[in-house]
């Protein structure tokens, strides 16, 4: 059995030990949740005071040339695009994730049924993100489509055969299980069948190693506030294929998405190539933070960059599960999130009949922070550049410890706030 | 004749002075420019800071509930409501403005076809800030509807008594010529003729007394960074009437719109009132930046609110229009700002036939910092919260030196920068 001072070795011979100082962890604790919102870089605090009272505050206006704010979609956009396998301008940072993927999705189902009019569904997954499914479901209803849903990953090869979908529209690594699609495999099963392929990586850019271009993806959006470490709400990020970034002016056509925003002209003309997926005026406080956060992930490049922490998000993930396995053995507890690595993203869910919540909370109180997902779920993020082999170890002590002294049944552990 | 000294004097008497005491303002510069980009309130820097290290950096998730980031977006609308003459609980800041009004929009059309099918124009102006303008485009093109524009605001009667008109979109206020719609007298005229009124209020919100609910308007969205001092791409807002507030499910409908977001339900159940014009997360940063802006606004309120800031605009703007015309008689400058108070929002625009880029930039180097619109366009706002008399004075000043020196001539002056 592995015991905490081999955790103490591995954390030793961790060759992205390192990368951990960049960030400033909250004290006390062992931070378990940066599938949620990721951690503070250390640049961060800096950067957003220089942004606030250099650039705003003394530069003004005059910072949309001096410092670069007129660019920052693009810039940030491709150094995401480093990590999700995208090349140089073809993704740029907005919005939110949901405003986003009602962009593409509006574009994929124009871009459908230019090329096959007959094609009216939507598939997705009935587990995928709500948010993802609000935006599909508004869009398949103004566009006469049916969003079609299914309830297990084997069922997606089917309806594709169906010859009826027009888009296929999947998160790639699940919020609540964890587990990962194979984004070639779909992608590719996809088209053969002449369904376009659109991506939420959400949980997997900055977590695991994306390669869009290399599926042959259509198109993808993703979040710049879990893995990613841009922020609370922090704009997220979207991306086009370059065989279909013209084709079609998104509806969102706000004014930075034109070709020249400030000649002030009255009649749109979309910007070349990914720049038409962008509508107003960025929140530049927020995407000032997410280039810190970007950058911490890219910091990974010279150690061995997404696949390096690939290794070290799979070694944590597996621990976690065979501690659970030992040492929390009769408590209740499945383990839901496939034991494959192939299909494992970077989070551990635990399924509980009873008590998940409590679970959770009684956790916190001890400083464990993972989070709780309706009905029954309990969710561990284990983001490499900051998780350490001790933290799985003591994650799982005190998992232990709530359950066997039965602490979870406590009535202040069952209280639930608004947000959850 | 006005002198300095004058000026000086009108400062001394001015009962909201002190507001001006709440701002940096830029070292050695007069700021003519916060119709574009406001500046930073004295509490901003400290507060995202608190945001920054505090909430995200050791509270992490616990910020949604603890610092009350869930609450955010209608907390900032409750107080941009008391601005724009709306009542609580029915505004919200979120998204872009771009992002806003292809919500409103959306849902104008949606209900103007409920109630007469056969209206097909959304009418507005052609000299409507590009980006609303944009956004009809994609709009209309998307509900077989046609976008007319007038050339004149004489002319928007004639067409809403053409009974063909289903919504009309204006910004009250021009971002370049600074006139002034009576929004009280449009709305009712276009009622009368079966037609919603939609209302931008970027360059209202924050300059002069604004009516929703006294007007009877339908729908409205405005903008963070300009009078409300937001800081750079603060979120929008976005204002229903309660009227309409449930009768649609704008299509941009994200989980933070959904009845019980937390809860994970994978259909969409919008929630109740303007709530359900929230999509995606919000940008946390940015906003909380925006609510010190708005609370600088605020401040206002014991020393008179937006009636006094409104004398106190309209005296600035009186004062310059009338010394440019005694100071820069002959120099081939047009004021094309309305005189009459009515019709006039809270900036000054002069044309000049050659030269009003390279006049503007030269000013710039002076330190009076307004902004070029092209073809033509000097462009000064006067944000009452923080420009004082003298600098009336001092601008006016330079601006006569430039013309009469023949400065702006200088070949520095008339390099184009990217954003203009």
């Amino acid at each position: 059995m592995t015991t905490r001072q081999d955790c103490l070795v591995l954390d030793a011979q961790d060759p992205l030990a390192s990368l951990r100082d960049q960030f400033v962890l909250p004290a006390g604790r062992i931070y378990l949740d940066g599938n949620s919102l990721g951690v503070l870089p250390r640049t961060t605090p800096k950067r957003v005071a220089q942004v606030v009272t250099q650039e705003w505050g003394e530069d003004l206006i005059e910072s949309w040339n001096k410092a670069g704010w007129i660019d920052l979609p693009q810039r940030i956009g491709d150094k995401i695009a480093r990590l999700v396998g995208a090349g140089a301008g073809e993704l740029v940072a907005a919005d939110s994730t949901s405003v986003n993927l009602f962009k593409v999705l509006s574009a994929a189902l124009t871009i459908a049924k230019a090329d096959a009019p007959e094609r009216a569904v939507v598939l997705s997954e009935r587990g995928n993100f709500p948010t993802d499914l609000y935006i599909a479901e508004a869009l398949a209803k103004q566009r006469d489509c049916e969003l079609v849903l299914t309830d297990s990953p084997d069922e997606i090869g089917t309806h594709l055969a169906s010859g009826r979908v027009a888009v296929m529209m999947l998160t790639q690594v699940d919020y609540k299980s964890g587990r990962l699609h194979d984004m070639a495999a779909l992608t590719r099963t996809a088209h053969e069948h002449g369904t376009l392929a659109l991506w939420d990586l959400a949980h997997s850019a900055g977590a695991l190693p994306v390669a869009l271009n290399a599926a042959g993806a259509d198109f993808a959006v993703g979040c710049g506030y879990k893995y990613l470490n841009g922020g609370p709400g922090a704009p997220a990020f979207v991306w086009v294929h370059p065989r279909h970034a013209e084709r079609f002016w998104q509806p969102l056509s706000g004014w930075m998405g034109h070709a020249a925003p400030f000649e002030f002209m009255p009649d749109y003309r979309p910007a070349a190539g990914i720049a038409r997926y962008l509508c107003g005026t960025p929140a530049l406080l927020s995407m000032a933070a997410l280039e810190c956060g970007v950058d911490s992930v890219l910091a990974a490049e010279p150690l061995g960059g997404m696949a390096a922490l690939r290794s070290k998000s799979l070694a944590l993930t597996d621990l976690f599960i065979a501690l659970v396995e030992q040492r929390c053995a009769g408590q209740g507890l499945a383990v839901i999130t496939p034991r494959e690595h192939g299909l494992r993203g970077s989070q551990v869910a635990l399924a509980r009949d009873v008590g998940a919540y409590a679970i959770v909370q009684a956790l916190i109180a001890r400083g464990v922070v993972g989070d709780f997902r309706a009905p029954d779920v309990l969710r561990f993020g284990f983001t490499p550049l900051y998780v350490r082999f001790v933290d799985v170890w003591d994650a799982v002590e005190h998992l232990q410890q709530v359950l066997e002294g039965g602490e979870w049944r406590d009535a202040r552990f069952n209280r639930k706030a608004a947000v959850t």
